[in-house]
């Protein structure tokens, strides 16, 4: 396919905007001419602002149009399967956020339609896309640091997202730590074997109702010896702090920082440089770089680097995870 | 003007071609119709490449014609004068390249030509748009450092371009310091009294037929007791070195860094992170930046911030640093 | 007391030997008049050396002498618990090597011995006078980031210690992890309430003959709410790292580094600064510092800032950690 | 000699104090038996307070005594050379801040005196200790930068003396500045050729008065083909700032930094670290170094690796800058 890659963006949340908006401004490459919410007057509103010429709150109208190659979905998780089914049916290629469904069974379904109907699915696992992140696969790939024994993650949030938010976001591990499980097995190249994960409620006592924890821990144990420990964080008052580690047989590598920018700010007895304030600064040439690298698989006809079987398998290890946290007991997968 | 500015880029080396694929694939604001270069295989190649519908090896076909816009003139410097008088009275919009013209008397009449046509010209001082120069410059605007008082810029190149630019190059302070007096000017906002430089050629004798240095130094005096020493070398072996540092009454700000990514690899016994090799890489965001800023400030009727006196300004600065560092006496502007 | 203090150094292992060189050639204040090792002739090489009268191979020697102040008691672990009682009833001053005893009862002893007998027991955390640790402990008490939460420890071996050493090192909990929970306690000023603890060996298959690990994680819950996590590992091929990091609810606190001069070398391509080697250079000030401490201690009649009663604290939670880890429970204090 | 190294420390100001501090707490290799002062009352009160025996106002006194072996003389410069003189006459070993004379006359005296008398005479450039500096010297003569050619320093203090220290400092040049003349003669192992120097008043109006400046840049060649840069400033009002640079044929060296401790506190926003606020905590290190040289140098009979020739070197690169400064001209050495 030489010509640009006709899309629909179905979800119009703060990241379904931005994807929207990165599509219009970044990606030449892409056309966006649907904009779907189930408000009506949403997908209008973000249709006129971004110049989108159509809006809908009907999903099938985007599946059914034979001029849609690609949709973007973004909406509510437990919408996930059965749009990316619909979507995979009419042979639309799907980009979906993470996680790719609620439960393993939905996720196996979707796979089902994805490889039965020959079409891609991405999964929004933006961390493979960060450059950071990106040149230390590149690197442990090339095998500078050995072997990869171990990977540490932390994933800290500046903050709670608000009550509402978290009554429904599944927990801790799933809402937040699924992106360091993702990039563990893509950093390492291994696969989980067991996950014994911990939690606890240190600065937002309100997530006691939901059994919900702001400062998370795993171990994870992968197959052929190597392992890892992946904590997530609701507490890091200071920004948005994102850092891995790979140790390997041969060296290690440290990636990411809480830097913002790349100056150093002196002033009377102390110098200081910004924190990355928020997940949109952090990832902002991610956001982008994953979605050209799914406008361009469409067009050239490849498999994503993150497909629906790595949805499903990010999943499982934090449901695991999960499971673990309740029963106090290593779970095996 | 809501419709995509129309754009011409005049010269495909190294940075045209550069330009060229910039406004093409990152700027969608912008479309570009016309590639112009004195050779008219260069040209049809690159426009090609890039999917540009048209080709010429002269400019006047540009000039003349209504719906073009805005000219991205990247021709060598002895051309720029004429390409920009007959583009500013063509009613078209410049981005030119730095140096502005090669002589004073013809920044003049550019200057004279641009004004009287009402046409906007930046000049390509990408430093100002490089993310970190240019969050130096909000923090100083806002008071962060007190009253600036002191520049300091460091730009060393990885080494030499061939002999056969240096020939032509006008020399260091015209070809690479430039840019730093530009930036000095900027920063502390304020104009230039007296220059004093030094050179010395360290580790290619070649420039000493042409009377270039390798390592060259200056010592300026602004007006209302700033100062600023700016150091230009070709001798970095390590990679592409940018930094400043402005230091004020109440703080300072360091200004960039050599590094590449933001992974730190760990070997056996050291660390070390990867250098930036170049000045495509060290700007690949600036490069981008200006170009945007230049289209949409076509799109809004806004002045750029970096005009056509900007360009003669530096241009002053960098002749009286040349006639300094030959007589060997400090010159005042 | 004024005048000098008066020591013997019991046991010239490595790090025996080291501290008598700090006494005699760093600490003015401390005069090593005896030095006692089980083989009289290591005693006499070292005495020789560094020019310390007396050596022998009879502790009581010391203990009975009216001469002696204090003793530096740097043995193997399974005699600290009759070492410091001999020395406590005649009533020396007690420098002991972490871990404190090996069991909890002979703690206990210890604690009586050197309690009724009014003489000072500093245990060998040296960590707490790392000055990155102890300007880290001053700026948590001094409030600069509001109450603390969550401390991380990592602490990495550059490669196991020799099959001998693990064999009767009682285990990386006890062996490593013990001056993390040392300080992890210290930092965040609360006491443990449970922990669970995991291992996996990843590159020294040997352990697994002795239960050891040599990667492992613990998540600590403190009381009052605070948690931490640890990581232990004798796998950091690349060097000594120890790092710390304390979150608290307005800010945080990352302590220490792997950067071992204070030069970062730029090279073609890359720019490396040299790694911290081994614990010798990493503590190079801090094993002066936590001598010089208990010198002055002597000198003032002030109780060290470590004690009996930390040392059998830190040892009650490694020896937690090893039935956790052996048990795959969480296990309680 | 086996023994102490008996010592008098001749002056009690600031930096006298800080050495007779030192040698006392220390270097326990040696012995301070003599405070000597002008005033005899600051004598004594120092004396008394570091446990030192005697003390005087006739420094002939120590000079005569045949139990002193080695003088630390941090008086006034306009003293050192009698002092020096009669010192080396009386066969005693000598530290002497820098600069060693006020002219070079003097400077040639104090060499022939120190040599006829074959003793050591030490000058204080304590950069040479410092162990960044120190570091970066052992690998720039161990060809990890290939051939060094080019040297920057940046010395900054944070604010300037008071007026009644600038008035009789000999100005900016010889003051401070002296400090990287010595240091760059030293990384690049070459000897200076020719000086240009320029100096402004940016921030401290009374230096007009003086003729001094408070922003000062010097370009040096050195013979051989390499040049340096040295900017001098009083005007860091965040805290001490001391680095250096050496560019060499196959990489370079950054040496030093402001950042106080391992530290990097995170608040909300922004990461900082504290600044080195004055000279003493930069060169705490360094300034034990430079005695344990010189006592060990005296111990062990070996010539120190600064010594009465580079202290005139020095002096005579500063008088050069001094002329260049006030004549606008190029000063050829």
């Amino acid at each position: 396919m030489s010509r640009k890659v006709r899309c629909a963006v179905l979800g119009v949340g703060r990241l379904g905007y931005y994807h929207a908006k990165n599509l219009v401004t970044q990606i030449p490459e892409a056309e966006v001419t649907y904009v779907v919410a189930s408000r009506i007057g949403n997908a209008e509103r973000v249709a006129r602002e971004l110049d989108i010429p159509k809006w809908t709150n009907n999903p099938n109208e985007v599946f059914e149009n034979p001029e849609i190659d690609a949709v973007i979905i973004v909406t509510p998780t437990k919408t996930h399967a059965s749009l990316i089914k619909e979507a995979a049916k009419n042979k639309k290629h799907i980009f979906v956020d993470k996680p790719i469904t609620e439960t393993l069974d939905e996720a196996d379904d979707v796979i089902k339609a994805v490889q039965e109907n020959n079409v891609f699915c991405q999964v929004g696992f933006v961390r493979r896309f960060d450059p950071a992140f990106a040149e230390a696969k590149k690197r442990i790939d090339s095998g500078d640091i050995g072997e990869p024994l171990y990977y540490k993650g932390v994933s800290r949030d500046p903050g709670s997202p608000p009550e509402i938010y978290i009554a429904t976001s599944g927990g801790i591990f799933l809402d937040l730590c699924i992106h360091d499980f993702d990039i563990a097995r893509y950093l390492l190249g291994k696969e989980v074997e067991s996950i014994q994960s911990f939690g606890k409620v240190l600065a937002h006592p309100f997530m006691n109702k939901y059994g919900d924890s702001d400062q998370a821990l795993s171990f994870i144990k992968f197959t052929n010896g190597a392992s890892a420990s992946i904590e997530g964080s609701r507490n890091a008052f200071y920004g948005y702090d994102i850092r891995g580690e790979v140790v390997g047989t041969e060296g290690a590598i440290q990636i990411g920082s809480i830097k913002y920018h790349d100056n150093l700010i002196l002033t009377k007895g102390k110098s200081y440089h910004d924190n990355i304030p928020n997940f949109q600064t952090r990832y902002e040439e991610g956001f982008i770089l994953e979605l050209k690298h799914f406008i361009e698989c469409v067009q050239n006809n490849e498999k994503p680097i993150v497909d629906e079987v790595d949805g499903k398998k990010a999943l499982e290890i934090a449901i695991a995870a999960t499971k673990s946290y309740q029963t106090k007991k290593e779970v095996k997968l």
